[in-house]
């Protein structure tokens, strides 16, 4: 934990994630003030309890760049021309674009006071409406500092993560957009083409969907405008990822096509070991667990008796997913449990009446 | 609905699929035989209930065959010899290629008897000890008849679906065998090749791994050597619709290249399109859903007394997703509910002491 966040703050953009900022510091007393092209969403977020309105004679410690993708360079050049003895930073999802733009147009003192970051939050929503001083609680924020960056900036940067309750992740720049380009960009992506497979299918075809076709195309649902940004401020991230993948298609297609089915698990393998290489929930290996699944009535309150019949059990549910029911209003409920568990949450909850099973 | 099973009826292969069918038919009553090459089987599956061993004398009228997806074929052209007056069905995965193994080795009137199936469920388990009477609870099973099977043996295979209480969809083995290709084999084989991009990436990378990227990899941890089967014995279908894909990839690395985001987001657009062509919960067209988010300490009963506040609230819950929290033990819970209750849900929560945003 590093110190408090010196105020005051004045976020630029009020935003989903500008207005969530200035909530989270002003519920530990943190000075705000907003400023956003729209006086309407500037409006909002101060009723929301997000800060009071910029005015002239503010001379704040902090800025925080809160734009679209594609203005975050102008606008931290032209913040740490506005108050000269600021740190500034900005919580865009791309990182190399604003630093090369900040580093071209700013002298070496400006820039000293310049570090970049990028909190993996969001929602379906945006806006301030959607804002939440909980939205960045427990999430990775990418720190990105440049090395010109004074050590007391990335301080005061951390800081701020510190006070939105984030996890401080520290990386440069460019190793921050491949990372996002890997873990963020490319499932997008290619949940984006699985599901654009979809549009001129036969519905006779679709009424086999299952749950797996929905997790994976779940994220492509997102706003075409935003990740229309994201690809143009990424591109060359994303174009090396997709190639890779690409060549990988490549490999499996001509696989499939010889009857090279030792080929095709090799890739298979290699995916299972790709699932294993993602952290885990609370940052740690994934310990072994189990799924139970339970036939739930789809009405109010029957969820509420399964869980507190599996916490009468006494088992941590580790997960949970509802999975769609093409035909009758019952829900299959799985429930993710430790693998020791699994047969006490089974047995428990078949003497209270429910139909489960491991 | 059609009649009840007449039995007896044999099931060969005491596997998953195999003993959840004869645990399904048992609780009904109907008369169950079981046979597998391995005795193990058949004693843990007759142990659970879900039928008793074959022998000789025994006249099946409907003989079911849940055997690995490379054996289908021949398994079920030697069953329709055996037992001249049975109904015989499969449940393999594939439908096209044991159709017309069947088509080349038997007489008009033995496939006259011949209907394949294929029900949609399944488990991250196999083998009869994780099998289960529910596991076909409402979901699809398509009943792929060929053009000259009976409609009498149709009536029959759809009994069986009945009465394990899934949902009959009817198509033609090459329909079936698209259609997986499309829902089911497509976003497999995705995020298989996802995933696997993850393999060689650096730790520090994977750090700012988020659900998207979970979701989209989560099925990629199944089993290679059943998967290489399925690729094996669908290899034309699969190679099409993932030639499909891989030009919609060139598409996209193509206008990435060139800086084209106009090509870039018709992409993106047809995307959400692709989402919404999935048939929603109970078979209807999704109705406007809202994720309402809420922090839940990680420990046994919390859970429970979340939904038994929202049921408090009187709001049915759609879905639920945990999120998984890289620095510290508490859960982000993702509650799905209707959009004319988010706020009454964010609301009442608050004032039952939860940290809950819309």
């Amino acid at each position: 934990m590093t110190g408090a966040v010196p105020g005051p703050v004045l976020v630029v953009g009020a935003g989903l994630l500008g207005t969530s900022i200035g909530l989270a510091l002003s519920a530990q007393g943190t000075e705000v003030r907003l400023r956003d092209t729209q006086a309407e969403h500037v409006r909002t977020a101060t009723g929301l309890g997000a800060g009071r309105p910029d005015e002239t004679g503010v001379d704040p410690r902090l800025v925080v760049v809160a734009v679209p993708p594609a203005i975050v360079g102008d606008q931290v050049a032209a913040l740490l021309a506005e108050f000269p003895s600021a740190v500034v930073t900005d919580v865009g999802s791309v990182k190399t674009g604003p630093w090369e733009h900040v580093a071209a147009s700013t002298d070496p003192a400006a820039r000293a006071r310049y570090v970049g970051s990028h909190p993996m939050a969001g929602s379906e929503r945006s806006g301030p409406l959607a804002a939440s001083a909980a939205l960045f609680e427990g999430r990775p924020w990418a720190v990105t500092a440049h090395p010109e960056a004074a050590s007391e900036s990335v301080a005061v940067v951390r800081a701020l993560v510190d006070a939105c309750g984030a996890v401080a992740v520290t990386m440069t720049p460019a190793e921050h957009d491949l990372a996002v380009a890997r873990t963020s960009h490319l499932p997008h992506l290619l949940a984006v083409l699985v599901a654009g497979r979809l549009v001129d299918a036969d519905p006779g075809q679709l009424v086999l969907s299952g749950q797996g076709l929905r997790d994976v195309t779940r994220i492509a649902a997102s706003d075409p405008g935003l990740w229309r940004q994201i690809v143009g401020a990424n591109a060359g991230s994303i174009d090396s990822v997709l190639r890779e993948l690409r060549t990988d298609l490549d490999r499996m297609l001509e696989a499939i096509g010889a009857g090279d089915l030792d080929t095709v698990t090799g890739l298979l393998q290699r995916g299972v070991r790709g699932t294993q290489a993602i952290p885990g929930k609370h940052g740690e290996p994934d310990a072994p667990t189990y799924p139970v699944y339970v036939s739930v009535p789809d009405h109010p309150g029957e969820l509420a008796r399964l869980f507190a019949d599996a916490g009468e059990i006494g088992v941590n549910v580790e997960d949970v997913h509802i999975d769609h029911d093409p035909g009758r209003p019952v829900g299959l409920v799985q429930l993710v449990v430790a693998d020791e568990h699994a047969v006490a949450l089974v047995e428990g909850l078949r003497e209270r009446g429910w139909t489960a099973r491991g």
